[in-house]
């Protein structure tokens, strides 16, 4: 359980901190045949390289999303990318199926999560594919591998560069949604429970946004120990599938103040607390842990409001953003710890540790990720909207299988309509600052600020559209 | 390893948050014969019960260290008292054999442990001995039973009466000393392992003064996991026997920078870092750690500086504390947590599971307490300053046996002495205080500040001194 099996894969590329390029518009001024890389030879014989004489990185096309600049869901754009992206020794193509979506990528889109690069720039930290080519050195995957790959970003495209050792061979029998779905959310619940919350029997553990991706990995995760009482927080039309999936307690956060709930039924307090909130949340988690306890704070949730960047949110959260001296954790005998996983990606080892386990609890059946809903890549607004304004039991994937005739009519239609929709987002973001106003008077000089911010905001993003669109669909 | 085997001893007393009454003259309007206790009549077979007609009540006497005030070595008195203390329901009258120094106890002299009722009162968190009387409704300790005893204070004395949960069954063939010196720092240094630290194999471990009790504790429980590596710190007189306790790499840190020493074998960092010093130590530790590492706060030594409160020392502690954002931890990927046995006396419960695994361990050999020294009561003073001053290698035990006569006259002809070297000390503090003024120009005003509180308490003290002082020695 705690990981002390050492992995058999990838320990030649530890802290190996290439990053996958984004690679927009590769230059054509590589070398006309591609020079064969050691090991590599069935690099020549992939799918998608063409017969004919003209050089395969000039005709080599694909699609990737682009975060253009910080804002709404309309700022990921779909865009078509030309030329084979190179290979560096150690490296490896894949031709990627599905991809994960994750509440980083929307704090990103925000421009709240300082591990993606600035715009234009492609996100996705996780996804599933097939090896299509590999660089030199590269010894243990081959071209047909199908992986699961983890990166800090760049992945929510149709093909993806990066280093052999940020992928991970998709066991028998496990879809590419299911694979594209696993990796960031079963690692970061797994590394929670059993490196800092060193989860043992009989314990207790807090479980927020219980429907969410982590949620459900955290409450399968702990069904693998014995008598652990699981309470988890999700609103109430999710409840009777998350106590399905094995949360002990549910209670709707919406109507209820947890804390009571917690204490009504566990008067002492929790053994673990897992804290994707932040902000006040956090206070609230370590008043509710018992002596021993152990706070796993992996977000800041609370920073996310509305679909752009919300400055007041973003002010609030800092505000009373969690502090701690260290004579109170002697006091309480207390732990409190800080996790996420796009910060541990020079930790190459430590990952493929916790994957291995992972992979391992898969193949004895106690895990299974489960997918809330599948987006083409012209989808991805919707996705986000559906993760962000949490709607999702599960995992939200998008998949680059090519969108149906008849859907993308239907898409076209939709898109005609979002123009309104957005008047009306923006209605509906304006009466909720209306509503905050009513609540929270002091906070009215900031918020003005924070009005004006946006505006600002706007206006630049407005004036960036007026740029070409080129390639742009 | 982590700890979840339950105890067999003790589940009946959970939360049982009785405190031993330090029974300052107890009164004699207790029934002149003693009421049996149920499941007690061994009681009244007792060796201390005298045969006469007198009531026991009144002829009891026993010998106890009494903390009269806060400040020096000599403010720990032996006492005579007497008068049987009476049992409550779940308690056991213990004949105390040996007890244990703690840290907790030097800084409890200087006033500053809050664990500590307000003087007078009699110091002493761990001991061990022979349960000569017990309780009703005490069902798992009988008289006779050889115990080791961990309470919130009130130890060092010949006879203490604590709660049966807070006794433990002295394994066969261990002595009184080392059960003396076992609870306070193997429960310690095995609950920041293996509850907070999470120890596995191949981490790294940085243990500041592995010549301390919970130093060489610590070093051994490393020892039970499979290829860690200890730094330990400490002067160079200590290291030849530290190593063969098993410290890997031995620091002297008062020659050399421990940070430097630890990177330029381990330049990623450490895994698992206990502090035991606090102030601008622990922001070192903090940045010595890897992603996923530990740090466990457990102490503040650098607050002792001298025999008596250093309020400079205390007051640097308190500004360089180290107090962390959850934001830095999650980028970071670090955990800090906070452990003090003294602020864990209500839970029974996890003690006990503690208490059974090292139990466990020290009978398949591999713990073993190493006792550096053993004085009699009469000696505390001494005792204190062998510790308090770096000089002990392992634990440093009082003993209730009685002191032989030549010592006594030799500890007499001391304590003429004594008042010499207090001045010695007095000079010596003073010379300390003027370097310091040397290297830390600024602290000037607080300094002063804190000469003038120190005049304001000895003189107290001194007032103090002037009351009666009846039976004391």
């Amino acid at each position: 359980m705690s990981g002390e099996d050492a992995p058999a894969q990838q320990q030649n590329a530890v802290d190996q901190k290439q990053e996958t390029k984004p690679t927009e518009e590769p230059k054509s001024e590589q070398p006309k045949t591609e020079p064969a890389p050691a090991g590599a030879a069935e690099a020549a014989a992939t799918p998608a390289a063409p017969a004919e004489k003209v050089p395969e990185e000039e005709t080599f096309s694909y699609r990737a999303l682009v975060l253009t600049g910080y804002g709404g869901y309309d700022k990921v754009k779909l865009q078509v990318k030309k030329g084979k992206p190179a290979l560096k020794s150690g490296e490896v193509l894949v031709r990627v199926k599905a991809c994960g979506l994750n509440f980083a990528d929307l704090m990103a889109r925000q421009g709240l999560y300082d591990r993606l690069p600035s715009p234009p720039v492609t996100p996705g930290m996780e996804c599933s594919g097939v090896v299509e080519a590999v660089g030199e050195e590269v010894t243990d995957r081959k071209v047909g591998d199908k992986v699961m790959v983890l990166n800090r970003f760049g992945l929510w495209q149709e093909v993806a560069v990066v280093p052999a050792s940020h992928t991970f061979l998709i066991p028998e029998g496990m879809s590419f949604e299911e694979a594209a779905a696993l990796p960031v959310n079963y690692i970061t619940a797994y590394m929670m429970l059993f490196d800092f919350g060193n989860l043992r029997p009989n314990q207790s553990v807090l479980v927020h946004a219980a429907a969410g991706g982590v949620g459900i990995a955290a409450t399968q995760l702990c069904q693998t120990v014995k008598d652990v009482t699981v309470f988890g927080t999700a609103s109430a039309s999710k409840h009777e599938t998350i106590s399905q999936g094995g949360v002990t307690h549910t209670i709707d956060y919406r109507t209820k103040d947890y804390v009571e709930e917690v204490r009504k039924i566990s008067p002492k307090g929790l053994d673990i607390i897992l804290d994707p909130l932040g902000g006040s949340d956090t206070h609230k988690a370590y008043n509710l842990l018992k002596p021993m306890g152990k706070l796993i704070t992996y977000g800041a949730a609370n920073m996310l409001a509305g679909q752009r960047k919300n400055l007041l949110a973003v002010a609030k959260n800092w505000y009373h953003q969690f502090s701690i001296h260290t004579l109170s954790l002697i006091q309480g005998n207390k732990s409190v710890c800080g996790f996420h996983l796009g910060y541990l990606d020079g930790e190459t080892e430590l990952i493929a540790q916790a994957m291995s386990t992972v992979l391992d609890l898969h193949k004895q059946g106690k895990i299974k990720p489960r997918i809330d809903s599948t987006w083409h890549l012209e989808q991805v607004g919707d996705a986000m909207r559906k993760m962000q304004e949490r709607n999702n039991i599960g995992k939200v994937i998008l998949t680059t299988e090519p969108m149906p005739e008849e859907e993308k009519k239907e898409e076209a239609k939709k898109e005609d309509k979002k123009e309104d929709k957005k008047k009306e987002e923006k209605k509906k973001d304006d009466k909720k600052k209306d509503d905050g106003k009513k609540e929270e008077k002091k906070d009215e000089k900031k918020k003005e600020e924070a009005k004006k911010e946006e505006k600002k905001e706007e206006k630049k993003e407005e004036e960036k559209k007026e740029e070409p669109k080129k390639e742009e669909k």
